[in-house]
């Protein structure tokens, strides 16, 4: 009797070790670029295709269970700057209103990658499953602190500082 | 006699500690991004000014003591894709055609960020200085791997991966 409960433990064990630690949704926060998105259905992907999104920053609430997405998306032939926001379901999916509905779920966040996989349904009822990769802009400390010693050595004041990766339009 | 010649190798030896060794150019190489630039002259900076320059890829080559721009500017108004080149000078810093004449320095350049000084002399002999600060995107394996992993596994072929990183329009 010991043993068989001992073997169920070791097996739920070994089941739960499997099982990846779900993504900090906190994690998802800060300027990230698509890197590759992938799909069968190339329709979708296309220059004018309504997933040919180049993402900014998603800003997320954990305790709120929101993500923000901030994206650039062609709308007939012009970019546009969107604003598209995912609510955490019960699964830990997030449900998100963007060319139908989807089902958006983080398969892998670092600091520096993520992974991310969605269920498309558009209005004709047409499934589309995209999976999607995308790399965080991390400044590292050693490069800013040239770049500012730099400035002051020239004498250029802070204030006339322009930051790229925010106003990127 | 010998301490004055001891303290002069002494002084030498410590002068060249200091000077940090020259980046090498083939480290430019990649796609980088804008972050920031800052200069006195804000005229450049500004949402039509020229120097409103979104890096895409340098391209560099050693050999050649070349350096190739892309870039994205604002021309009356419209983004346009730029390519500069620059050509290596004796002094290590590279001479660029681009509003007028360049003097373009390489600062520092690491696995992920680059920071360079530009002295740039306008057709109407006006003289800018601007320090600009960009930072690499670099795709850690770990990530691509469950990128593939997950693509594998929902039976999409390699082909329909579209690369949003090297086609960035």
């Amino acid at each position: 009797m010991k043993v068989v409960f001992l073997s169920v433990l070791l097996e739920m064990v070994c089941a739960a070790q499997e099982v990846e630690a779900q993504p900090s949704v906190a994690e998802l926060s800060g300027q990230w670029r698509t890197v590759y998105i992938v799909s069968i259905n190339l329709e979708k992907l296309k220059s004018n295709g309504p997933f040919r999104v180049y993402l900014k920053k998603p800003l997320s609430d954990d305790e709120l269970g929101t993500v923000d997405f901030y994206l650039y998306a062609r709308c007939k032939g012009n970019w546009e700057y969107k604003h598209i926001m995912g609510v955490k379901q019960d699964d830990g999916i997030f449900a998100v209103d963007y060319e139908g509905e989807n089902a958006f779920e983080v398969v892998h966040v670092s600091k520096t990658i993520l992974v991310a996989h969605n269920i498309n349904v558009d209005k004709h009822g047409q499934q589309t499953v995209l999976i999607g990769s995308f790399v965080k802009v991390n400044i590292e400390e050693e490069g800013l602190q040239k770049f500012k010693q730099l400035r002051q050595e020239k004498g250029i004041e802070e204030e006339n500082v322009v930051n790229f990766i925010e106003t990127d339009d």
